[in-house]
């Protein structure tokens, strides 16, 4: 059955980890799995403090070329009716946002703050669907 | 620690679960949670048996329009230590690949096979992180 977008918010926000998909400027798709907080309808997401490869950085190359974005949130189990999923599909900015509401939610950035841009994301359609 | 091509494929065919991205003709990054089976470096997902409502068959329209897709497998544990993932980057076709190999992999599928079409996904890079 198809979740509201309410319900498909709660599920989302509840979640520890969501993936991030965008897209470079020859229209291939790029994923990383990311942590993130929501607010309202925002999606605030940190790149780690910690020195990162030319390749990890790619998700910001793409969305100042391309903010379109999508994020998903699946629950899988064997018993495949009990299978959902939640998606948040929106408009991404990088920017210097504070990230309070990430170190609020997980407590392995209290001990090493953030830093760096952070990712915020301007969801336009929350979805879902879960097996009955 | 970046993971060898080898170890990456042998962890996302080990999987039970990936979520596959796609792009639209605009330009916007469509994604969904998928059962699949590796093959070498081949990738391939049934659509499922039962009636499907506009969106969920927008993977296939999009890979007509696009073929370059990307897929993700990832660990989540509050240990963040512990976080790995594997990607899979490639370019993917609708065929009508025989469902063998999926329903080897998932009992779920053997008693309802699937129908319809198939997505081919011929690997181009695998890649992957592991913390340590």
């Amino acid at each position: 059955m198809n979740l509201s977008p309410d319900e498909a918010r709660s599920r989302f926000a509840a979640a520890r980890v969501a993936r991030l998909a965008t897209v470079d400027e020859a229209g291939h798709p790029h994923l990383v799995p990311v942590v993130f907080a929501v607010h309202g309808n925002e999606i605030v997401m940190a790149i780690d403090h910690k020195p990162k490869a030319r390749r990890e950085v790619r998700r910001l190359a793409n969305i100042r070329a391309n903010p379109a974005v999508s994020m998903i949130v699946d629950h899988y189990d064997e018993d495949w009716t009990t299978l959902w999923w939640v998606r948040a599909d929106g408009t991404a900015e990088v920017t210097e946002t504070p990230v309070d509401p990430l170190v609020t939610k997980y407590p392995q950035y209290q001990r090493i703050r953030p830093a760096g841009p952070t990712i915020l994301v301007q969801v336009t359609r929350w979805t879902g669907w879960a097996g009955t």
